[in-house]
């Protein structure tokens, strides 16, 4: 008689998954990049040259670098925060994790338990909401404009909150290039953030994930950058600006927090190729890799947003985002993106629905479409296939390609 | 005012880390491996025709593999696992996971709760007896003799558990090349091993980490191979037989548990660079790596018996293992081996001391030295220096090579 494990797991655990069938055809979800964006001549490069000359070290647990990750690639980033994110900092302040991803789990671990509250963006990235959901911690939401979080809205909070005895374990924001909505949260409104966390002592998380996939190139420095007072933990990856399949992400944080983080952390160390590979490649290339990629991510935004004007016409809302590698879509009254992404899936068009990616009262009428990987032709279909769909499940949009819908 | 993030920080975690500063001179602590036998021509030759044929489809998250991880490694994980371990399985069957750490980590989340009580040998892995008690899990030791767990033992503990209405959540054993004794269970025990399993309703947790290092190449079929209900699940890795710094391990399990480890993995895939590079290299390499890199290992382990007889003497119980890359010693009555490692961390001498690697009632009498990664005369070097620390704080031994200690 076998063992029936399915009785003997933990309740209360998120629901078992299937077995992947492959890639959409359309696939506009989750964080992919362009393909033809990577130089992967450069990369087998710096690999095959990295490999030789330190390869034998991998025979120890974080070779010669300690815990915190590998060293060179952590003096890296102390000249790429520097000259990209205002940050003046130490390698001694970085610790390398497996994916951005990995941060969050520790600085979560080391900050929330059951019944904290967190201040967040209304909008949000869906896998904060789904982790802050599992941890039984409450979400306070921010609503978001086009100068990100409205820094008003998060006045009021703190003092509404300080009125009920109750003061949030974090600030969590992603403050340029926000996900979903793409928005960069201005100099002025960092500074009246950082002030209102100081007076109301509240930490605050910054998530810079896509910061650097600005097409300007310009941007304010980072929070972590303008704090004076040591209470913002910064995280950043090279998953959106390299590739994703490469799981490295870092975390700068005053040792108060990072060196209880680093015992946290008992992974016995990150993919250590992975971190040699990408200290030794973007030494001398990252900065003419990330404009290029810019180039080529603009494009494909101008080629989803003429495909969603030309397929959608008025019933399709946004703002066009100066950076990053989504579009956060709004539809009319009536069209639930769940169930449109649900139907869609079905035909081969994958979208994330804005119930999974926003606390916003309205977040079914919502969609986020990542653009970065599927080609012109790809996006272009795709987009016509969900018009197509969409007007038959909601009667919405009426017109597409300049035709009336029947 | 700066933050405080000391006082922000959750009770009860792990104590924060202190800065590293480097690896003790003689360094005898952890699963570091032989430097000298990581064939890096090899390994670079095979990253960079991967990385050519296939590095563009780094660009998406899981590759075109999916959540499970890199298919070819999946399926060279299929063929080695039939050859070496008597496991007949599918690619659909594995996990590939950061580390075989990770894999731990996710079969806790999904099995464990807070009072439970497992089953495990009496000297076991450290990063597992400390995770155990982290989750407030009860630990019920069986104790291991030169072939392996003690099944008569185990019956008469199932018994008493069940006598008392308890089951344990599972059965965790490192059946082949035990850590820290080295030991392997014999193929009758683990029969008796999964007829008991079987009789008292409990899964099994089948740690193989360290299988592939025996001397000569001779091993029992891996649980996982031998039952035939559907409860064991296996775990393994590339850390001992390549290199720990690359994060590969695997987990072997039914689906009825996979799917839900499955969806308890929230990282967005483990790091696919270091699993294309062991797919590409270990299908043409891995068996001729192997027999070198046991050689090598036999040859270190050599050298520590040699040093510890000569520099102990009768003073240092052992059983020499038939494979692996530890040595668990036996110091007389009166050390303390917890001390010990103090002490010998201040003259750079790193040792891991028994307190932390068993459960025994003599566990600090006892210690565990790693023999893989220092050269032979580091070994030489580090024992006698290690012998003289042992004999000025503790009185023993009382000889040291061939001339009495003053």
């Amino acid at each position: 008689m076998g063992f029936d494990f399915k009785q003997a797991v933990n309740s209360g655990l998120p629901a078992a998954s299937q077995p992947w069938d492959g890639f959409p055809e359309f696939n506009f979800v989750g964080g992919n990049n362009d393909a033809d964006s990577l130089p992967i001549d450069s990369i087998a490069d710096a690999c095959d040259r990295v490999l030789r000359r330190e390869g034998k070290t991998l025979a120890t647990y974080s070779l010669e670098s300690g815990p915190q990750g590998y060293l060179p690639l952590r003096e890296y980033l102390v000249s790429k925060l520097k000259k990209y994110s205002g940050i003046d900092c130490s390698a001694s302040d970085i610790l390398l994790t497996t994916g951005s991803l990995q941060g969050i789990d520790l600085i979560n671990e080391a900050l929330l338990k059951p019944g904290d509250c967190v201040i967040v963006e209304e909008s949000n990235y869906g896998g904060v909401l789904s982790r802050l959901r599992r941890l039984d911690v409450e979400m306070i939401a921010i609503p978001v404009d086009q100068h990100g979080m409205s820094t008003d809205k998060l006045g009021e909070t703190l003092q509404s909150l300080r009125q009920q005895g109750r003061k949030p374990a974090y600030l969590y924001s992603i403050p340029t290039v926000h996900n979903p909505t793409g928005t960069i949260l201005t100099g002025e409104r960092r500074q009246q953030l950082l002030d209102l966390a100081t007076e109301y002592d509240v930490p605050v998380f910054e998530d810079e994930c896509y910061a650097d996939l600005v097409w300007s190139g310009e941007r304010p420095a980072a929070l972590y950058g303008m704090d004076t007072t040591s209470r913002v933990v910064h995280i950043g990856t090279f998953s959106k600006t390299i590739a994703p399949a490469l799981r490295v992400g870092y975390i700068v944080a005053p040792w108060s927090l990072l060196g209880q983080l680093l015992s946290l952390k008992t992974d016995a160390g990150s993919g250590a190729l992975e971190q040699m590979l990408l200290a030794e490649y973007c030494q001398e290339h990252f900065d003419t890799h990330l404009s290029k990629l810019n180039i080529n991510l603009k494009a494909k935004l101008d080629t989803l947003t003429d495909a969603i004007d030309r397929e959608f016409g008025t019933s399709a809302e946004y703002t066009v985002p100066p950076g990053g590698i989504f579009l956060w879509v709004k539809l009319p009254q009536g069209v639930d993106t769940s169930r449109l992404a649900d139907v869609a899936l079905k035909e081969g068009v994958a979208l994330n629905p804005g119930s999974e990616w926003s606390l916003q009262s309205d977040s079914k009428r919502h969609l986020r479409l990542c653009f970065a990987n599927p080609d012109a032709d790809t996006i272009n279909t795709g987009i016509a296939k969900l018009a197509s769909i969409c007007h038959r499940e909601f009667g919405v949009p009426l017109t597409g390609s300049n035709k009336a819908r029947s």
